[in-house]
């Protein structure tokens, strides 16, 4: 009898529902500053917090011979809200993440199998940050800053990379100077590239003008 | 005329209307990572920034004697978005708060009657922080660390808690580990505890499994 | 064929969009704590991001002999969610920008042309900080603090100021006191003035009661 | 045997070392834009969490007939850095506590004994927000907005107030514009306040120019 | 010529030094509530942004075979203000790690080798999200909700965790209650255990009192 | 008498001593994550938050034609802290602002005289937000986004640019592939350039390997 009255009175007295926990982003909706609306929480299932993506190797079978497959909210809701993020790199023998920025969040790298050759350039001093990663290493990549992996050992690599928010974002330099409209003669002058460079790059990557 | 045209000029020069002062949430629409939408400014009224719910003693009449009346967005949508929100404690002689976490506030409790003895425990070191306190004192729970408030003196006891958030969230272990379907096992396992003491609790807490 | 190879695949590789560049603010949405809901970025355009407001003077033909212009996300919705904004202040000569302050951001004023005489005053010891700036000078004025920027030169003088939020608010202390309907005995209790002075700014201000 | 050796483990397995539970104010160090630098956990107490300072009346024996008490990171340096601080406010029959801001958070005010009447103004629209409030009454009063609090009746009033940061400032208008050297031609200018007004307040709140 | 007059010039155009792209912790100096002082950038090389902590297997022959190896801000000082880090588990078959929260971040696993059997608890309706998880599958644990992970399989699991703060804590359950010197009684009122319950826990854990 | 009264007593009520307002940076000492530690208040003085540098046109004699003078926590100490920088742009006809980013701020250009031509580029879609901006217009660039300015009119232009950190960084694509030791086959590998056009941009701007 007491415990019945104990669990009745207690489910009175601390029952203020609170959807604070987490907010499964509802990402058909409108997108905030801060990120998705949250779906509600009767609706919210484990599922939400389970994301398999990271576990199928990324095709490599491209000029680059290397994949990036993201975790990112849009991929994994669960993350909306919540400052963190995911992806998995798969780098073939001699491929590379060419140079690339994420101007939304720091990334730390660890090197699941095989060997990845990774650096970044700091925005003051350019200076260049260099490392031979094997496997089990992890390194730092600071938000915004000009970075690459590559793999220059003969067998493949796979790392998972962490991010300080749910959409980091990713701005690769070629396709932002070669795979678009930017005039040629703009390219040249904010880059010192000569035109024929820029032409041969932009007819790699799609770009016209 | 000088003044009518000082005051038709500067409502014109200052009219630029902001909902930037305030945001009263608007709680049935969906929550974001930052709160909720706001309520349009044109209906806000001055009882959007008014609560009286503190004000009324929780009921104590149950078997941990004790009640929490909360204070937080849900109840006080003026609240949102302001980054704080409070909470009354009503604690009979003997009565106790449980073992509880709060997974998204700091927290400052007020003695402002009676006598309390609280205290927390540290995430690294496990160290016990405790405090017998009596009235107009203050004691810091800081943010998802374990912590207990509880009434061993003859007379009752009520304080005034504040949060560095309009969601701090309650998570009463008890509740966590009893007062749900998570199999008697897996809170063996998780907890060595043993199966008998978990399923006396579970049929106290209304758990299941 | 290896060039289209390379174009097909990484527009498959790194095909994950992402809104999280920026979020142009949909003004006529709800506003949430973090600023207004993102407008959807395939109807985004360059004009989301440029904003011509700043480029027209004021007109100063008031009493107060000055204008504000803002830029802030209501005027300027691709600064949502950004932590900055603008304003444009034209002071003519022997005009003032009253006592006020900015409940949301700090500001940061440089004099384009002319000079202006800027304090403010801080909150603990109230102290004031004086100055007066010739045209490529910049100067602070703290968040929440009370501040005023007055023209005592023969020609005018216009400024650019800075703000670390979308929405900084601007309560000038008078308007507040003096241009609605707070009753003046309140008023009077409140500020130590007395009722003749108060009921004469209410007349100029449009104040009632 | 097996028990010691889960001690053992287990002290070696979980031992790494964090601060980040909390970080109790060195106030004797340079402060920091996150706060004061952590005190060494090792040297932290329970008292460290305790404040016993809104437990005492303030001293209401002036023209005021009001007080307020601080509980801020100065006060209570346990708050350092967890987004919270408190204060007690008392406020005899007639008292007041005059037109101010908080420049650094938002409050919440509860009204412990008696009957307060307290409003704010709001920035853009200069919309009066008013209330009488009676004992376990809350009222919130947003960033930087100006407030004040007095006590209409005939019996003493006391208020706890919460704020949303560890050192909310305050600014009281009358001292900002009275009790320091701005020339009394500056407020004049920047108040539209008469010379005479301007220096009879100087006078009695010791500004002097 | 022209180019050495580039190269000259550039480098007093664009000298202006800045410590911002990163803030490698100097941890010997005194934490703040935004992390520690930064290392001199002179004197950081690439191996601060190094750590090969995650590359060794943790010992897992304990009572509870499970062993977390963490790689926050005290092991990886480079992570120091980014908003992240990591921790590898390795749980061998019949291994738990048993409940515990992250008071100071969320949580997301991966799991590299091996099955994890993984549940949290909500805090508002105490609702169990559980999942096992296989090789390459992500799960997320919000920030301060009680959580395990366990390994029910025949072979051991290999885990990588992430979490969106330098320095998550983590607060064992069982090591709050029993680890410790607080009173038997103390816990016996707070948790509803049995003093024989908690006195053998506090043998097995190293607690007294 | 009375008055004395008042400000004998308001002093004590009122007097304790807050630095929250500011947080003048001593730049001598060693940041932290939040910004650098506070100067002591007491000897602040007003010439701590005025900046004179922005004043003076930059010498654009030089091959990109061009000048940035940046007003940043390090030249303008008082915005430690504050959220905000500043800094001046002088393109001289045919100058150019190279592509370039900062990793830790928003911006917004305000062009003060001449004509520039400016872009940004997306991350996700490699959009071209691309515009010519006349006196008075103002454009912004998201943080961490590939942008550029050039001027393609026959007189000079003089631009303001505000930053939403006290600490933007500035990262120039050039100077990170080619102005420091990062080995050609390394640039060419991750950048697609020829190894040819990588020596001339590396003997050009002082890079080396």
């Amino acid at each position: 009898m007491k415990m019945f009255y104990f669990l009745f009175l207690s489910s009175l007295l601390f029952s203020y529902c609170s959807a604070a926990d987490f907010c499964v982003g509802d990402i058909k909706s409108a997108l905030t500053p801060s990120g998705y609306p949250c779906k509600p929480a009767a609706k919210v299932t484990v599922d939400d917090f389970v994301f398999s993506g990271l576990g199928v190797a990324g095709n490599t079978t491209n000029i680059i011979s290397a994949a990036v497959t993201p975790g990112f909210v849009e991929q994994f809701p669960g993350l909306n809200g919540l400052g963190i993020s995911l992806a998995r790199l798969d780098i073939a023998s001699g491929g590379v993440i060419p140079m690339h920025t994420h101007p939304g969040a720091n990334e730390v790298l660890v090197v699941l199998s095989g060997t990845i050759c990774a650096g970044f350039v700091s925005s003051s001093a350019n200076k260049v940050y260099l490392k031979t990663l094997t496997k089990g290493q992890s390194m730092i990549f600071p938000q915004g800053l000009l970075h690459f992996q590559l793999n220059a050992a003969k067998s493949s690599a796979v790392a998972l990379v962490s991010f300080s928010d749910p959409e980091p974002g990713l701005q690769i330099t070629d396709f932002a100077f070669f795979a678009n409209d930017l005039p040629t003669d703009l390219v040249a002058k904010t880059t010192f590239l000569d035109a024929k460079t820029i032409k041969t790059l932009k007819s790699v990557l799609g770009g016209t003008n």
